[in-house]
Parts: C-alpha cells; sequence; structure tokens
C-alpha cells in the first residue's frame, strides 16, 4: 500500500440543519457573506431560508444566484466581481452541484486573483480561500464535500476540472428536506450521478479502505432508496438515505477520484447544455462492460451491493451481473440510455474523445484506454 | 434521524509516512515546534525520525518524552511549561494514546491558559488550539482523529474526560512501520482496544451511519488480522491492517462516543497504572452480556463481522454469539480476562462504580445503567 491521504469537510446532516448556516458562518469568522445560488432554488425559497439564518446571526450578506447548469466561467467572473465589490469575506453555496462548483471558483478567485482557466488541474492553488459552507439540495454532486470543481470554459466549449485540497469546504450541511422540491427526473438523474460516483470511486486506482466504506455504502443506499425516492417526493426515508448516498459517494470520490464515465461526461456537458447526471445514466453500463476486467473482485462486490442474491456463482459471473444490476435500475428510474436520445451529434465523438482522453478524471480509470477505445464507446452508447 | 455532525482531520496513511511530518508542519504555518512522547519511542528510534523530518523542512523544535502511561495532570503542566518557555508555535505527538493525549491538551493549555481540570467536560474550550499534528505508535487509541483527551487527575486518582472538536487534530499520520517495535502483549493489548472501539461506537445511542461504515469496518479488520498481528512482530500485511482499523475505530468512536466498558475502564485506569487496552479486554464480554438486550440487530452484525458464518441462526443467537467470538478472540491473543488477574481490589468496586457512573462516555451506552448495575458488572469481572 502506498501513502495515501484522506480529507473531508466537517458534515452537519438531518433535516433542519440548514437553519444552522449563519451560525456556522460566525464560527468560522465570517461577517460579510455572498450567497451563490441558482434561480430554481431561490424560487423553492430555499435562498430565504439561509438568508433567514444568515439575519439572525447577525451577518450583512450579498446574494448572486444566476448560476446555470453546466457553470461558466463567465458566470464565476460575474460572481467574484460581486464578491469584491461588496467586500465580502466568506461564502455559501446552496443548491446542485452546478450552484456548489461555482460558489466554490468564485471563493478561489476572490483570495487567488486571475481568471479561474489559470486553476485547471491539479493543485494550482496558492493562497487559502475564504471560509466556505455548502448546501447541496440535489443527492447528486457530491461537490460539497470534495476537492473537485467543474467549471466550462465557454470559449472552448471544454468542462475545465480543478482538484485542489484548497477547494473542500469548510462546512457541508446536507438537509434531506431540500429533496423534497425536486423533480422526479432530476431526482432520477442526481440519483444515478451518486451511483457513478460511488462505482467509480470504489473501483479507481486510487481507491483505499477509507474511500471504499464510503464507497460501498453509497452503492448499496442507492439500490435500495432510488426508486422509491423517484417515486414520491414525499417519501422522507427514501430521500434522506439518497442524501447519505449522495455524501457518502461524495467523500469517496473526493479522495479516489473518478473514471472514464466522468472523463467522457465532462467531454460531453462541454459541447451540450445536458444534465450531468443523464450523461452519466447513458454512459456507465458500457464503461462497466469495458472495466471489468480489470477488477472482477470488486464487480462482484458491487452486484451484491445492488440485490444479487445468489451465492453459488462464480466471481466473474457475479461481476457481469453488475452491469445487468445497473442497466435495470437506470431503465427503472427512466433515465436516458442512448446518447441519440439526447440529441448529441455522432460527428462530433472524435473531438469528445480526445478531450475525454486529457480529463484529469481518466488517470484512475481502472483500465488503461486509448482514443480509439474511448470512440468505440462512444458509438457504442450513441 | 436528528441532526448529526461529523468530522475528523485530514489523514495521511502508510509505510514511510511519518517522514511527511516537517513538511505538514511547515504546511500548517508552524515554525517552531514542541514534540511530545515517551521514552519507550524515543528508545525505538522514531523520535529521531520525527525530528530529523522537522530539521529537514528547516524547523526549530524542543522535545519533551516524560509521558508516562495514562498522563497526568503534572505531566500536561511541564510540558505546557516547556512550550511557552520555548516560545513553541505547534505540537506534535509521537505515542500511543499517553502521548498523543497529553500533546493535545498540551496543545489546549498554550493558547487557553489555566490548567488542564478546567477543560473536564464537554466543550469547554474557548479559543483555537495551535496547529497539531499526531503520529500514533501502537493501533490502539484512535486519540490522532478525536475530540478526546483523557488525562489523570492525580490528586483525585481520576480519570477526566475532555471533549472537544478543538482537540481534533490538523493532521494525523499513520504510519503502519512504526508497529513493529511493539510487544506482542502491547499489540494484544491495543488491539482488544481497538476492537472496544468499533463494538461500543457501532452500539452507541449516537451512532450514525457515517459512523457505522467505519466502525463495522475496524471490527473485521480486528477480526481478521489481531491474531497474525499479535503472532509476528514482521507481518506487515497484519500491522498495516491493524493501523487502519485502529484509524476506522478512531474515526467512527470520536463521532459516535463510546459506553460502559470505557467509563468503566477510565474508573480503573484512574487508580491503576494498567494499560488501557488490558481493562477494556476484562470488562468488554461482561459489559457486552448486559447490553445486547438494547440492539440485537447490532449484536448479531457484530457477530457475521468477527466472522461467524451460519445463517441459519436467529438474529437473537447470533446476538449472543459476538460475545463468544469477542471471548476466544481475547482468549487466543492472551489479554487479560479477569481484574483481580491485574490486582484490582475488589472493596474499591463501589467507589469506582460512582466514577464510571458518571464519565462522560457513559452517556451514549445502548442499556441504562445504574450504580448497583455496574457494581455487579465489575463484580462479574473481577
Amino acid at each position: 500500500m502506498n501513502i495515501h491521504k484522506f480529507v473531508m469537510p466537517e458534515i452537519i446532516f438531518g433535516n433542519g440543519s440548514i437553519s444552522e448556516v449563519g451560525n456556522c458562518c460566525l464560527r468560522l469568522g465570517a461577517s460579510n457573506v455572498l450567497i451563490v445560488s441558482d434561480r430554481g432554488i431561490s424560487e423553492a425559497g430555499w435562498l430565504d431560508v439561509v438568508i433567514d439564518s444568515c439575519v439572525k446571526a447577525g451577518l450583512k450578506y450579498e446574494t448572486f444566484i444566476d448560476i446555470t447548469v453546466n457553470p461558466k466561467d463567465t458566470e464565476v467572473d460575474k460572481g467574484r466581481n460581486i464578491y469584491l465589490k461588496y467586500g465580502c469575506d466568506s461564502v455559501i453555496g446552496i443548491g446542485g452541484g452546478s450552484a456548489i462548483d461555482a460558489a466554490k471558483a468564485i471563493a478561489l478567485l476572490a483570495t487567488n486573483g486571475g481568471v479561474i482557466h489559470d486553476y485547471e488541474g491539479v493543485d494550482k492553488i496558492k493562497h487559502p480561500l475564504p471560509p466556505q459552507i455548502m448546501i447541496p439540495t440535489t443527492a447528486g454532486s457530491g461537490s460539497e464535500v470534495s476537492q473537485f470543481s467543474i467549471i466550462l470554459n465557454t470559449e472552448k466549449q471544454k468542462k475545465m476540472t480543478i482538484i485542489s485540497k484548497s477547494l473542500i469546504p469548510d462546512i457541508a450541511i446536507i438537509d434531506p428536506e431540500t429533496l423534497v422540491t425536486k423533480s422526479s427526473h432530476l431526482t432520477a438523474s442526481t440519483g444515478i450521478d451518486v451511483l457513478t460516483h460511488g462505482i467509480e470511486s470504489y473501483i479507481s486506482l486510487a481507491a483505499t479502505p477509507l474511500t471504499d466504506v464510503h464507497a460501498k455504502n453509497s452503492i448499496s443506499l442507492v439500490a435500495k432508496y432510488l426508486r422509491p425516492s423517484v417515486a414520491s417526493k414525499l417519501n422522507k426515508e427514501a430521500k434522506t438515505n439518497m442524501a447519505m448516498a449522495s455524501l457518502q459517494a461524495g467523500i469517496a470520490f473526493s479522495n479516489a477520484i473518478l473514471g472514464a464515465v466522468h472523463a467522457m461526461s465532462h467531454a460531453v456537458g462541454g459541447r451540450y447544455p445536458i444534465l450531468h447526471g443523464d450523461v452519466n445514466s447513458i454512459l456507465l453500463p458500457h464503461v462497466m462492460e469495458f472495466n471489468y476486467l480489470a477488477n472482477p473482485q470488486k464487480f462482484a462486490d458491487i452486484a451484491y451491493l445492488l440485490g444479487l442474491n445468489d451465492c453459488d456463482i462464480s466471481k466473474m459471473e457475479a461481476a457481469k451481473k453488475a452491469i445487468d444490476l445497473v442497466k435495470e435500475l437506470i431503465q427503472d428510474v427512466g433515465a436516458p440510455q442512448r446518447l441519440s436520445e439526447i440529441h448529441v451529434k455522432k460527428e462530433e465523438i472524435p473531438q469528445m474523445s480526445l478531450t475525454a482522453l486529457n480529463d484529469a478524471c481518466m488517470i484512475t480509470n481502472p483500465r488503461d484506454v486509448t482514443v480509439e477505445i474511448i470512440e468505440e464507446l462512444f458509438r457504442k452508447a450513441w
């Protein structure tokens, strides 16, 4: 075993925990906070809950709610300008992965200067970030605990992956009650994203015993609770467990990194304004079919975590079952299954394959890839 | 589910990781570090490794290696005086739970003033502690990740439990190579301590899904690797896995707290200079027999984690098997089984029982206790 490192923020988890955000800011020494979010969260009323908690704690605040799906360098610029203009000293991000990734990127620029493109890649951040508190509302991205921020380079139509321990927030507040305002489509899409985080981090070349326990638990929670969570907005047990699944998958992938599904998904998301979870849902079974050779034991484990009940089959048979069980789950929750369905153009495959090959997430994929292999996987998924 | 909180330090784990300590200090802004340890660690050569790493990183340092088993308020005082006299700005603790608990207590006094008795109980610490890096060398205490410090009140012959998030170190460095210098008795004793942490945190009233995954993994690692670790100093696989077991048990109990075994064990340790793990080893089976009524499902889980292979028995039967399997393990590794063996006086049981009843660890025990029940448990274990 090589030396491995594991780090995560302080976690506050539970119904109603969102109201603790103001006091958390105080505890971190904040007095004037920039709240970063999107219009959907604002309309659902969650922004008001955050503002209310900040006001009660005696904090000054500004809001910036213009973040869109697959957050853009231009949005990060605007947010940084507001932060500096109003002399903010801390950042709250509330929303899905887009809002949180943008909030982290704004915090990064606030103390490090320059433009977000300067920080693409691993460990490019020099100065500490201001206090950051993140509140996920989708049970999907895991960004609230991760050392990742994925920002779209609008000029090059390419997602930039920024990785640094500095991007790990100080506190992550996970309140399952925020999940009841999600549509069933968004629940399915973000749920499959969680599953993808769990599976890719479990089979990652950088997986460790500390990441494995969280990855495994997230997979079995998704297997048990994603279907009922998609079925009913009001199933609190399902929502709470999907929030926990998302958190644990986030802890796992922040430390074990991901694999080919995410590398390829970033390449698609850079060109199309499509939900990240929908792209993962399409790619995951195909990448699993390619990857299972790399670690049959862990694929067999995944099959049992997903509910395989047959102890009399061989390890290789169990490993293959993992792929069938993932396909079934994707079908059951109505997530998309083909790139053509979401209007990805076939002629863009070669360019997207090149982009995917160079994505930071590809480094930890358990099976070696070439650009030809990625093209073939994209074609199978088309 | 209520709101629950989870926090842990940054982890660096692996053979040779001890040499990173100097750079870790620099990263935390330290320039003049107090290294707290004991004479055994110094004689084993590990202190020199730490000093070497600090010197290479250009740090100034002082050492304080007078910590003894069940660390004392008087030792903490001395350490604090050295810290202040030499203008230190950070603390490294290297050793077993005693050295690390003492290092944390010294760091606490350095910035908070007063005497260590002022901080007994929960959340009494007002000011942030200086940067702290802890390096465990026993695969036992879990103190390197925990929010606990247990210090002996020498006047009252009573262990003081200090609990605060501020006591969680900044970085924990776990280097399994440090374990090869341990005696087989110490390996057994600290290994049973790990098992006790895993079991007590798993059945604790404050357990959460985040603590459960680590508690369960620690129990199954102890079941698999404690015997071979006691058998051979040179079995690196066993040492590495016991270090991981200790770490994960520490993460679990720091956030889920413990139970009656530790409450009672602290009461014994306050009066006798006996290894903490030896006392736990004696008490654990008796407390489990008393506690299993409180959570048969989790006791059954423990039995399967400890190696129970029979799926055809009832939950209650499996729950009882957990106790037998713990007894077997204790016997196999040669840990003590009776209080009389370690020369505890029977007439002290009433006083120790009163002390145990008021220990902070008793609050999360899954079954209600009275002083009479504790006396009865002590008598059974005598």
